[in-house]
């Protein structure tokens, strides 16, 4: 069940039944040559709403924007601040703790997200853990996780079959695959130049990182992306992604 | 030409045409027994994807939480506080601005992010202003504006000849209808009790809230809402905001 | 009364037989060429005390910055940035809630403040409904409302008979009257050029503001004031201001 | 010449003249059983605008609510937290600066609001010394102080002769007594008992203060305040702070 | 008993007998031609380590960061914002006071901190007080003092008698003495030009503090200081500290 | 060399040598019934102290507080907030960039900081990703880097060899031998029960945390730990970190 999809009463009902959510998590930023702006929101949209259609679990709406801040010398890219990011974390946490959700599960597309988000975490816990035990236990139990799609065991397997060293980290064509298959009308077919892309660290400003990585491209040759790859890839996904929601969900 | 499904290389050769772009914004709260919990992202979002389609405006990625404080009695409602969503608004603009766009159009589908949003333009306007003459020539011009495509001319005359009293002030028949058709498959058939829900003010806090509107509508009947009336209020939509966007890049 | 020249015992006293307070909001801005850069703060006041002098209402003292950014390119004007204000009015909202009171009435004399004390109004009311309804009822009622004293329903009326289109928007003949009679010792007589300022959007930076309104005034001709204008003005305003405030405080 | 009386022009006029500016700053807060909650911000008010009427300097809006977190629990006080206080510093200064302001100087009516407008004074150096020496020059010469009337020599003097022992810490009959001269529409004759209030440190919470000090005063008894005692009062003032503003306009 | 060399089961312990606590405060930045850049934080927690050792007095860790901003010029200062220092500061005792103190003694060595530090105590009961009545009585009884070494009546007399004059206000004998018995492998011999430095404030940015004490001194000739000072200094600035925290402790 | 026993001059002198520094960072939070409270500062704190001595490298003032909510419920805990350990890091930064240096290597003691420090990079630079190439440029180059010593290769290889199985992930054998090799004094022999502590997941709030973790240790057996030991991982300890270190300089 989507959540934007869904009425109050439909959520009333599935809180009876379950308190945990899913929320999908990514970045708008570019994603290469032939990579979409959209990529890493896409991609765990895509797995977050298969899970949501075989099971019977909450999805909540995509938070598009991410930790994008070294992309920003590509045009297209928009970037939250970390602080920014981790506000919004925090509010929505507060509000699904309001309806009483326990368990939040964020679905995330995007490596540049992770400090981020596992902070923002650690600053919500903080605030009660801060406040005393009275507090904390006045408000309830309270999970929250991160679950990197494209770190899942299927998925990495896949990706090391399918295209080997030329995955890379960054447009690699793992996510292209399966943003392609989301999205068929947005395919774009160009050369890659080099074919592998240069490797490197991506922990700088946006002027570093565009020298680094002319293109975008970090260590990929995401020219083998096809549509086709993108099905498995997702079927992967969303294998990994309910395995690892269902043991987040008994513990 | 949407965004998310545009790489970096398109987005650069759009800005040789355009410095203008159109970013939906919604809410993610509670419409009653019938109206989708996303409805205020869905709305927005139907009309720029449409303008997108139609004419070479880059729409950005939809905004999806939006200042809903006074619908967090109800489940399923998400709010940003209005500083988390000022936040949000500030880096947008901030990462725009160093891509080049001079002219960011904002289409709202939420009354209560009307207020917030025109208080992020403010601040942000205000940080050139504090920083002196100098400071805000070297950073260039900068457009920013709200449009509500629900108070729309063509829009507001169609609800008037469709609803009339009916309409209301939230989980309006007008919304509904345009939510169905952006998403025909989360149709719900209720039966609304009083027909036409109790009137009031919603600047208030949730309790308070969800005491005055029992079943989340604001003087509305959405049970008079149809897919087919969705058709006509979007095209409605998409002439009004096309309209508005043109005068505003012109300005 | 007024809070300034009460003891701590009278407001005790006070609030055995009212929770209700006025707080008079303003800016320190530029107003065109004879208006006082306090205008916005001098006429709230002017309304306000006399409400608390014919009637037994508290008044708070006079905000008497606010969010005035787009005047910054004219000398004198201090602005507040709208987050700032925002924690002014939660901290002034705050205070009173612990002594009792449960009505804040903000009578407001400046049209850029407006988006940002609503949106002040919401991060309040935020705080309690994201701490879920035992926070808010805990805190108690809390109702806080804004009012215009220059869109009054009478003060409408006689600014439409006494300037008709030579009202406009900023630094209007119906302000600097009733700062004049206010303030009589203030009185300034300067001729017009162009005699009615030019129209347009103040929302914008200083930079651009001026070159849009280069004397500071917007679409009006404030050499019609007088101060004989200005008490005509006051008794409207008052009557408006009292009325709009006992419908609140029954609510 | 007060600010809020000026157009912009003259203050355009004032600035070839003098770039120094005195800002009164008090506070709002309860001042035992005869001194008025405004007592903090009526004081400095009265001297800056004896001030700029006697000599020609310019006198901005007086920030009548200040740092009082430790009477709040007396009704009617109202407190900034230190971090308001210090951004609506911040804001009045930048936007003093924006117009060529080089001087400007708090004149303040409250012992609690020190540590935290120093603090802010440090704030606002801070963001120019951490951006380094050339943002520092580019912004130009910034002098920013702070002057306690109540600690002026001749105050200071003046009050040892009248009242001795009796003078005390909070709700000093020097204080009351400015204040009554400036509104002596508002003096009010009550018993003191004890005759001389118990003496303590303020650095506190609300309960705690109030547990310490029943009726509010800090080792004073202001009964014997007299209009008479104000208008002396006032006139030393006048003489203290317009030498250190001297000296500071020197430097 | 130092913090830092406890476990866990030890602070439980210490917390039956007592529940106070020293936290040593200073600053990193420079001291002048022989002078350490830690010299503000080595001061303090010299004396509060000799506490820890003599007296059963738990000590926490040193807080080697102030608020340095003035002396940004010179290379080795690191100043934290005052809103940095001051989030520090809560979040400390929000820590603390989650375990069960009551009584926190900050013995600080840098002038430069006092306002923030004060600011900060503001900040922490204002919390509290705007929360109200209840809000405080729940979170129990909060002291919290701040104790400055160089301050202390021993201490001062001591300094007075050494070196009269030639203390100064900034990089003086005196602390560096206290320094160099307390890092006796950091000891350095400069000859001093002028042999007492030039006086005045220290509030501005750094650019006009290089410009006003060119060697970072001020009015102070620190080439008289010495190990054996040192170790005399330390004694009394036990004594002093040993006085106050008692008398702290028993309010 | 060690910053805080250096004079400015000293630092000035080192800049013509190196732009690099090193800034230890741990957390004061329990370590177990014979780990310290100290033990994740004392640890990176004797790595870069013998970095210090042994090459010519700069070394600043140990950041002692970290991120350590999670470890609230035992007595003795100090942690920060993520924001607040954030600020401090972007004041360090910006505090050393002024001076000139371009590398910050933060060694840290803490897997509880990793998150929030990175998130701290990623804000620090998006400040100028988001102000534009310009900006960027104008401010330098910037490398920030975070080397967490538990994790090198030689420290891994050696913890693996003395402790296999018992070396856990918090209270370690290998950190509690490492902080009384540089604490001889602080050495405690404490019996433990159930010989290697239960493991699980630390993100989570304190109460939850102690449930899980009832002595604070986490699948460690610290009773393995000796001085000994410490010292031949300190050895390690300062190989990998002065490796890793030379990399970053070259980078």
């Amino acid at each position: 069940m989507r959540l934007q999809h869904a009425t109050w009463q439909e959520v009333e009902a599935y809180l009876q039944r379950s308190t945990g959510i899913i929320v999908p998590i990514g970045s708008t930023e570019q994603h290469g040559p032939n990579g979409l702006v959209g990529t890493d929101a896409i991609c765990p949209e895509a797995i977050a709403w298969a899970l949501g259609e075989r099971h019977d679990v909450l999805v909540g709406p995509t938070q598009s924007l991410g930790m994008a801040q070294h992309h920003l010398a590509f045009p297209g890219t928009i970037s939250l601040r970390p602080s920014t990011l981790a506000a919004v974390l925090r509010d929505t946490v507060d509000s699904l703790v309001r309806h009483g959700f326990t368990h939040v599960f964020f679905l995330n597309g995007h490596g540049g997200n992770i400090a981020t988000v596992q902070a923002a975490f650690a600053e919500i816990h903080a605030e009660r853990s801060l406040n005393g035990a009275g507090h904390e236990q006045a408000r309830g139990a309270l999970n929250l996780t991160l679950f990197n799609w494209f770190m899942g065991k299927r998925v990495h397997e896949l990706a090391e079959s399918l295209y080997g060293d030329a995955e890379g980290g960054h447009a690699t064509p793992t996510e292209v695959s399966l943003s392609w298959f989301a999205r068929p009308e947005a395919v774009k077919q160009v050369e890659m130049s080099p074919r592998i892309a240069p490797s490197g660290s991506a922990m700088c400003d946006a002027v570093t990182f565009r020298q680094r990585f002319p293109d975008g491209r970090m260590g990929s040759d995401p020219s083998l992306a096809s549509v086709e790859h993108g099905e498995r890839i997702l079927e992967a996904g969303v294998e990994d992604a309910w395995e690892v929601y269902q043991a987040f969900i008994a513990s």
